[in-house]
């Protein structure tokens, strides 16, 4: 096979779809010539922490959101790889919410079992991306940041993994230029020890504004202000915190807020989501979609419906996740093999208006969780991926927010049952609030152990 | 004139080139179609302020790397225009160092009288410029973000305004990963009164370092150490001030230097430069320079020396800036209106060879001074913009330096003599130190007024 194929990003994603292909070499099958394009310099997308923000040592801009202390905001029961479990990686069951440094251990586990890691040209962000009708190629243009180099190389297909909770979205509001302190978007929180004994305003509802509240709770801020457009979260908050109305205007450290109230704050926190951002994309090959399930453009979720030979990983709102992401990865695989078929123009973009529909249909996140197990189920269906108990992961899930609502301040402590092992995940050996050391040594320590 | 030229970047520089234009056009000149590019909403360049730091709301790297309660850090009798005084702009002369906002308003008042703003594009990024030998042109694709629309046009000739102080130079010390406050690089400094009660850590010891060390303690930083590679800066510093070797590693709170010696603090300020960073320039176009007042590569300091219809403006390390830049922008004009020939390939080559080796020759900053003094007179005697009394412009920067030295946190307190019009500055109605409004309205007050 002489095809070429280049991935952007050497995340999740990316890494996943790395692991497709190789386990069809494994299998015997001749595959084609993979060349990964990263522009950090280590594998793991956005769990591949760094206390960097804004732009780095080669003036790219920081791809990792990530910041201190961060434990997964939902259970590992949900996102557990299929042909590499947790027990097989760390030898033994573990927690159900691994901080970060777990999660990238066990990611690089199976990429490093898989011996990918001479697929990928680390410090090497991609320029552009153009296709030419006339040879059906892809010419992929890249910088070589360490040798300074621009080159550029042509593809048969293109397969995009490069995230989209890199590049924030970060709105503007009346005063921030005269605010007298520190105004930044989740994009760019690292330590909330920065935060110890400031009253903080938090500006969204969505999971950044949960999870850094929180973390900023946990390391002693003074007070939390969660602002909100629509809705307050309405967890049960512990007392220094209250859910107000949107940010009308700011006087110095002063903010009012729609219903007239104010609050004296420190900092403001915009934890106002992220852009899909393809720059390096010609505009004809510019995935443009909003942040749902349902993404436009995409047939299957990965296929982009004006040229089916490129495809976009990963693109999707999330509840699923790894498994989700190596489920599209297999599918790709399968179609650049030529194993699947894919469907002319008007059958492609026909499949994006129904799953637009039936996902505008449902009612509640627990449609939404089944929508899209649903959907991993569809996309297994058609590849050799170890297929595992997607009403199982579902209820890991639906457990999860149940928890979350019992109390959003102990919801980590729980554990569930691996789909994949059949294992229930053993209890942390400290509750969450307490945990103040997230190491991956701390985190793995059995009760009893520490003491040795 | 058919002729086409685009212009990157409308900050000092670029509407320097934009006025040299026009005051061509005034004159009774044919002139060649002027496209000027520009990221940011509005012209100023880093003087257009901005509460953003990291990303912008479009996910452009944010350009402005200024902060709040500006002043200037060099006399404003070193830069005046020669074809704009202070005193025309403001009607009455004015104090010597000026806040960011009195300065921002000067450079937009020429360029509004010069009626220019119609050949900005404004929110229009700069992706990439190749250059075709076939065809002699040069293609420009742009991105207007307004309108999300990529597009490319071919120039005649292109000049590279987009200045050098907004990629940070960002290196990486041992433990900066779990440092327990926050670092940052000072194109993401602000407002100093984040810092306010802090112990602040800056390391460098360039013009950064030396005011937003100054910022800080003005706005009430508890203590600042202030960190070298090579020496101090050996000013008169405040008692809570101490100048230590280099950094050497961070653990926690705590920094441990060179010395052996340790300093606890809140916040980390990497105050350690900037890149000459063109990522759109294709490879063969691409400026490489270090930041001194002889570049690399630019024949007379403008003219890129393998092209030499391709012009860099303002790369150079500064003592002179807007009326050096007006120097460059006049005498690239002439080149482009076939009015200054530039000499062949070997020629070009060996004035960059003749200018580095007569910059290696200088001993001190006043070599310096007087060094990029004769560069400017070199460029003027050469056009038609206004003469001045550079020997006088020079003297203004020796004051400025032997006033730095008698005390740094007074020396904005003098005024110096305007080589353009001879009127002496008068003194500002507060001390710097003393003056907590930075506002355009406050500075330009006269004594007595404000309480009328």
């Amino acid at each position: 096979m002489s095809k070429r194929v280049a991935i952007v990003g050497a995340g999740p994603s990316g890494l996943a779809q790395l692991r497709a292909f190789q386990s069809a070499a494994q299998k015997g099958a001749e595959i084609p010539e993979i060349v990964c394009f990263e522009t950090q310099d280590d594998w793991g997308g956005l769990w591949n922490y760094t206390w960097r923000t804004g732009l780095d040592e080669y003036g790219e801009p920081v791809h990792c959101s990530m910041y201190r202390y961060l434990w997964s905001n939902g259970p590992k029961e949900g996102l557990e790889f299929a042909d590499y479990t947790f027990e097989e990686h760390f030898g033994k069951p573990i927690a159900s919410y691994p901080p970060r440094s777990v999660l990238f251990d066990y990611i690089e586990g199976r990429v490093k079992k898989a011996d990918v890691r001479k697929w990928i040209r680390f410090r090497t962000p991609v320029r552009r991306v153009s296709y030419d009708e006339g040879s059906g190629m892809f010419t992929v243009t890249v910088h070589d940041l360490v040798n300074d180099n621009e080159y550029s190389e042509d593809f048969d297909h293109v397969v995009v993994a490069s995230g989209h909770f890199s590049t924030p979205n970060v709105p503007h509001f009346e005063g921030f230029s005269t605010f007298n302190g520190r105004v930044l978007h989740a994009h760019d929180f690292r330590d909330a020890l920065e935060f110890k004994d400031k009253d903080i305003l938090i500006i969204g509802t969505s999971y950044s504004a949960e999870d850094i509240g929180s973390q900023c709770w946990k390391y002693g801020c003074k007070s939390v202000t969660v602002s909100h457009r629509t809705a307050p979260m309405g967890y049960k908050w512990p007392d220094n915190w209250k859910e107000v109305p949107l940010l009308q205007k700011v006087e110095r450290n002063t903010c009012t807020f729609k219903d007239g109230s104010t609050a004296d704050v420190d900092a403001i926190i915009l934890c106002t989501g992220y852009l899909h951002h393809f720059p390096f994309m010609q505009e004809s090959l510019k995935l443009r979609t909003a942040n749902r399930l349902a993404t436009a453009d995409l047939y299957k979720g990965v296929v982009f419906v004006d040229n089916p030979k490129l495809f976009y990983l990963g693109m999707q709102d999330q509840w699923f996740t790894f498994n989700m992401f190596d489920a599209q990865a297999w599918y790709v695989r399968d179609i650049i093999m030529d194993k699947i078929a894919v469907p002319d123009r008007d059958a492609r973009a026909a499949d994006v208006v129904e799953r637009v529909a039936a996902e505008d249909g449902l009612e509640d996140d627990y449609g939404c969780i089944r929508y899209q197990g649903d959907y991993v189920r569809e996309l297994i269906a058609d590849t050799d991926y170890p297929s595992f108990d997607i009403d199982g992961a579902n209820e890991a899930f639906f457990q999860w927010k149940k928890h979350k609502k019992q109390d959003i301040m102990t919801f980590r402590n729980n554990g569930y049952r691996s789909v994949m092992t059949g294992t229930m995940a053993p209890a942390h050996h400290t509750p969450w609030k307490d945990a103040m050391d997230d190491s991956l040594e701390s985190y793995l320590e059995t009760p009893g152990e520490a003491a040795q």
